[in-house]
């Protein structure tokens, strides 16, 4: 069975801040992904998601958006679920269908995958200095991995492209 | 963009009447939308969904199963999408997701399928003499092929692979 | 625990056909239902959801309104819930809260309600003659009351509010 | 139209810590919402939902249940609403249906509910000192009361039942 790994984080043009800063660590992860052959998903629409879809597209990977209703997505999903959900409702279905997930960046929206990714148990893989949620949620990690005391699944900050590699190839293995 | 093909269908082993008479329809199936490379989305589950995903996975297709809460599916999902949702929500999320339906035999929960397909604006093809609710709700279309007086999209019924073919690529060229 | 009734029919204006035709029975209904102290629920618009929860409301009744996403409903619900789903998703949280379901006429989306209720095992009682899919269903039921071989529920037919009376008391009774 | 409030916070038997310390300040609250003739909301299951809940039920006041699938809930519950979803995919239907949230104490399932009902624009008010998230975030907000950039609503903190008496009543007045 395949890896699928949720891609989350910042939303927006592009082309604007504070998207396009991270737009060689997008590429960067995109081809990274796309070169194992995991199953990219991500919640479909711009910013984050748009730049490590494409990424994962040049590369000749898989990519599957799941969207809020009413909106088709970006160009580079080569699978679309429509969830007839509001982008809150949508989120948690792309997190729970993830064996792990990526965040980099983002604001509140994000900060609601974090949270429902460990709630069902879900790896979560912070890409240190991306800025919003993904750096700021760590000063309130209990044992610097948990939100709560359940201690469901551990969040993971990665320093480095390799760094990455190293928990993602945990998570496939069942180790995380 | 792909062509996302939605089959539904008997539930129930591969192995047992009504699905085991299926089985060559449903092989026919996933050989025809793994040769045109479009993306086949089931309930992802056994009958029906089973063969057909089996057939696709083996021309080297894409298969995308949309699960309900608690069922990790059957093993030819490329992309399994877990809804978190019950087998009713999680069969809306499947039809919507799809730009045509094939339906082949099936009980209520199939035609709880081909009525939300109907009322999402999505054509299903009915597959004659299959059985089931694809066979029997022919008799209470509203001018052979609509589900009310919106007509909001066509209920085909297809009477060959050939047939089959046919209404698939219309779909495709957004003519239905 | 009270009976939660759901209500389900025509949507559209109140003041037009083929709403404004069953006025009548719908006020009869809503009385009804106040009367017993029973939970009524709809989806929460306009059509027979309007005219039934406008009478329980008049008689001091509760009213649900089960929302879809980005509609603030009718004026006569007491509670409101907002699913943050589209139309048909937000119907089947309609039917699976419901311990039995009363249908007057209705197009597709009323079809959708009624076999998501015959599938979550709900009984669902049809008022004879007010049209739509009410009285259209009734042709293809198997043994005149069941949607497929799994017998999950009773589908009944009430010619009369007496009628209606008993299957709800039935209903309430475990009876059914 | 009434005003919806939603109660949130630790779940597990109203019996043991952390549940039990919370005891007369669920009860105060209960009364409280039960007094205004607010419709009072909650998951519908055990810790500060049964409490609450059992409180607003003595008061004679409104406790609607919103329910994941598979659990019937408490004994409280006047209306049940029977989401067919996860846990979490429940609770965003919660926290979209309300106007106002309550929080108290919690664990990554308040969290959950917290950082969701400020996506939808929902005020959510802290009762201090009662542990868990509910104290947690503080830490983490921007400018005391964010929980991003965007500033969609602010959360409040309440320090005693008349500071939250009277941020409610700033709620139904929509000047929060």
């Amino acid at each position: 069975m395949m890896l699928h790994v949720a891609v989350i984080g910042y939303s927006g043009s592009i082309n604007n801040s504070p998207v396009k800063e991270l737009r060689s660590i997008c590429e960067e992860v995109g081809k990274l992904l796309a070169r194992h052959g995991h199953v990219v998903m991500t919640g479909g629409r711009d910013g984050v998601m748009e730049l490590v879809s494409r990424a994962v597209s040049i590369e000749g990977g898989r990519v599957v958006g799941v969207l809020p209703t009413g909106d088709e997505g970006n160009n580079h999903n080569e699978v679309r679920i429509r969830t007839g959900m509001d982008f809150a409702l949508r989120s948690l279905i792309l997190t729970k269908s993830a064996d792990v997930v990526i965040s980099m960046g983002g604001q509140a929206g994000t900060l609601l995958e974090i949270i429902s990714a460990y709630s069902y148990g879900r790896p979560v893989i912070l890409l240190e200095n991306t800025g919003g949620w993904t750096d700021r949620i760590r000063s309130v990690l209990i044992d610097d991995k948990y939100l709560d005391e359940r201690k469901t699944v551990e969040i993971k900050v990665a320093d480095s492209i390799e760094d990455l590699e190293k928990f993602i190839k945990e998570a496939d293995n069942g180790k995380v």
